[in-house]
């Protein structure tokens, strides 16, 4: 079985591992495509991010989907065949945030492809990929590998959207349009709002959350008084989505957010200034969210019964051999939106 | 009629005014008692703060009681000699967010001794004071001046506890444990906090807030490691109240709240730096909190029923005549936690 | 200028009025088409409904569209030939409800067709009708009046939605399909809901709500137990919209909400038994909601972009002059659903 | 050992049990103080409540308190000697209520006392108990087991409370005013509720609440119209706490709240009468409220520290030989409020 393993920045390997056996309870998945996602281009791009470093090989992905190809003991809801979405999130279920209703902020995660902890939590993508049976979601035939393996992502939007309440009727701001920020439109408007606008400071990737359904568009680069007109008697927007991670859409969010607004900060900064003086002043709502839990199968739902199409977001599918060419054309933004691998 | 009038930075003067005669509606104070808060010793110390700063001569003061010496036609509830707490706020009730219930971010708000707009909204430490009936809450005739000419920034802190949701069996950080940061020790106390830990950079303060049921007080200049225990596991605060403004004080704010946790930011700062990835993966909250409305009826209710003592935090009283000493001596955080004015 | 006016239960008349001028900020407006709201046939059937009765000649209709046919003095926003929708609510603004953000509880609401207070508020069923600048909201060429005519009703809705905090990913049961139930489908399935179930005990509204978009549409009265499954371990419904204003419906609705739900009680009962024991041990939430406010604008936007598409509820559209027919034809819930006027 | 048996209605009896010996994580309670609860009662007086019988003989009881006599393997936090209060609350903590944070939900759960599943879960007034380590909540030294086994129902009002949202600045109204209701009034002015008016249809227990810090206690058998005046203006009444189970005490509480206050029904009624037209046209919450989780270390907490007197509660306490007698005393709301047992 071939696997995608990263040793160091710029170092991203095709090798060979055992393939695993399902035991009791868990299913071996065939898998059929996986995701580059910001945090698989982090380590790939500079070995880690923040205090998370690369400090061993470890095997990228954890936006996945194939088929199922073996069944452990006990397993009750799954077929072999079964094409099925994979839920790389783990939480250990018994420390005190998975029994309050917070797994995603389990003290024992164990999350695909991630060096928070060491050993690191090898990822998946790889070949084929022995889980748990009630990480592996079904989704429909007619659904390509592909759609379903956007499941995660959009899990994570479909959660930072439940962080701002109910979008209900909003006016609501996306800033940042890559794939977190263009998945966020859709949500967004899957929810309701009313208006979504977004930003970002390249082109292409504003053409296609214009195509999505974004009523505005912005390029902050080229216009950076784009929304000023929105910052008139306190600012208009009811949420704000701020997926770009960094101190200027933050304090892009904070200017142009009404009074009472909520922004839930998608995007992963580090250090970051903002001007702490209008969140008081407005009251604003400046709120985290971090992965996601149940929202995975409301993701996978919403994209099996085609509410939510995420097809245009899949720009480039490349096949796993050509694993360093995908890694990079992931990090040109002027080219892709969501580059995936054909398992 | 005298008032204390500030011109320049340092340049606080005590000047003679013509006393205004209550119109319909209207009822006229003779002022006993104003406070000395935050913005007051800014004008004083800066002349200003951000971007408001004084652009002609301005009364300060918004935290007073006194009694009615005078009514204008009309007015029902309110009797010559009666004791009254003055509530500074007047938001338009026209504009949306007063019909949104938002009033305290009228877009044409009038709140005593503010430079905001231009003209400047002239303050209330002067002898006579004329007022909207509705602005003057009765006081039980037991209780000081000045404990009714707390019920201002009391309410501010009510107002704050609130933006927290509930804090009922919540462990409360309190960042900062001046005037504002003591009296929401208080007002976390009485919302039914479990635990209350409050900081600051300066011993006297801290040993007041001991005093006001703080269960510890920590001196983060002193021993800066001394909420490193309350780190572990992700944080243990239920909700914080930052008080301090400084980037410093919300870092550490960041670094103690449990996943999910509420931190109220009442302090107004200039732009700080926050670790924007911990706000993220905690999923935090980060709220401001500004002024009050109906919570200034609150914080006279719970004074006069002696549900909140504020007696402890009245340091100093001086005679209007030296009002230049007390602003020097409220600037002085190691002598005097709330310097007030006796008029 | 002619009118549909109630005298007494059945006897509803066209009689001709003397049509107003618009005063400063008003509008004329040439109303074209007008929905017969369940509140309408409770005059034209019974009088009234509960303790509200008919105590004067009062004309009906509060669910109505038209053109803007002369502009009152200090007009901005519309001109002549606008289509619009109008918004029959017409809070006060001053008093306690409107000034805490709750201008649906208005002391002194004047909402059109209404016997709430005395004398009457006049209705909207009428070929001329002045009202404010602010009540008329442009709708787009493209849109029939028939549909305009419905923004109404979806305000309605789309205010009980909001009542259930947010329906994202939600499990959504709709007790009672009649207008109203199968905008509420409309309503859930455009704020996000992951499955919606709807029940009635007739056929024809039941066929209707599955074209729109329910999952499931079950006849209680044909087969009683089709819900009992749903009630297995506590229930599996995140939240309920009572439409039937039944005391059975709410009893249904309790026994399949799961713990902590939310059963948004939009139908207007009179004295009904509920299971209270179960309320208790489920902590379920069962909640109120009452028209609508800023909710007219979210439906005038929904309805204008495509996003919620109201057409298929349109059963008939008849002229004024058979307005006796069409009150007869909207009381035969086999025959129709949305009944509509055309003036 | 002697534990107090219930076979049936009436037939209540002091039975010798063979000891256990804790095993490992557990730990041997020497009880010391039992409440007799309500529902302790309705076994004693009913045989059951609603559809939950007797079906076997059943120790009683699940409020009480004691001395640790002996450790289990493993135990970590407790010592020979300590006086705790015994949390009678055992959730799976694997469920899907355990996991979603709703632990009082469980489908598997063991509380003292209850006749819920077969066999039953036997109770806790016994002379000694093994329980788990997390359920023994130390007390301080100088608390009365009388005062600790007040943990258990005040933890049910702070849950109560809790579910009202925040009651900071309320006016509350406790409907009813037996131990839960008294005890209700004591958690809402812990939580900082403005005013808090207590009825009842007996003078002793309202003489009771009066000393407790009720601001009016009334009789609505004495004087029926005695809220009449609250129900001006659609309702002045911000969160009520129905603790009587009654239809005709949900009916007022719906008459005197306020447009969109929160009736949180405490009491286990059965099948009531509620004017739903009332709860639609004011959007009134009414929210069940069961049993408690965390705030039974809350409860503890406040008690400890004296922010919540329950003292004057404790109208009798009879040695475990008299508890036919006790069982009584407690049916006699003219005589007693809370009825203890010392073991």
């Amino acid at each position: 079985m071939q696997a995608i393993v990263i040793h160091a920045p710029r170092d991203l390997r095709i090798e060979d591992r055992t393939p695993e056996t399902p035991g009791p309870g868990q299913v071996k998945i065939r898998i059929r495509a996986g995701g580059i996602c910001g945090s698989d281009l982090h380590y790939y791009q500079h070995g880690g991010f923040g205090a998370v470093r690369l400090r061993e090989p470890m095997i990228l992905g954890h936006e996945v989907a194939g088929e199922v190809e073996a069944l452990g003991e006990g397993v009750q809801h799954l077929h072999v065949g079964d094409a099925v979405a994979v839920n790389p999130s783990r939480p250990c279920g018994r420390c005190r945030f998975c029994l309050a209703g917070q797994p995603n902020q389990c003290l024992d995660m164990r999350f695909y492809g991630s060096a928070m902890r060491m050993p690191h939590v090898q990822g998946a993508f790889r070949e084929s990929l022995v889980c748990n049976e009630a990480q592996a979601v079904v989704v429909p035939p007619g659904l390509s590998f592909g759609q379903a393996a956007l499941c995660e992502p959009l899990a994570v939007c479909l959660h930072a959207v439940r962080q701002a309440g109910s979008v209900l009727g909003a006016r609501v701001l996306v800033s940042g349009s890559g794939p977190i920020g263009a998945l966020c439109v859709l949500a967004a408007r899957h929810a309701g709002a009313r208006e979504v606008v977004a930003t970002d400071l390249v082109d292409a990737p504003l053409a296609l959350v214009r195509r999505l359904g974004a009523d505005r568009a912005v390029n902050l680069r080229d216009d950076p008084a784009a929304l000023d007109g929105d910052m008139a008697d306190k600012g208009r927007f009811d949420a704000v989505f701020e997926c770009s991670g960094s101190g200027a859409g933050l304090t892009t969010a904070i200017g142009v957010a009404r009074p009472g607004a909520v922004i839930v900060q998608v995007g992963v900064g580090g250090e970051v200034g903002i001007p702490l003086s209008t969140v008081v002043a407005k009251e604003l709502v400046v709120k985290g969210t971090f992965r996601f839990h149940e929202e995975f199968g409301w993701a996978a739902a919403a994209i099996a019964s085609g509410a939510i199409d995420v097809r245009p977001l899949i720009t480039d599918t490349l096949p796993l051999a050509e694993a360093v060419r995908a890694f990079e054309l992931a990090g040109d933004r002027s080219q892709s939106m969501k580059v995936q691998l054909a398992f």
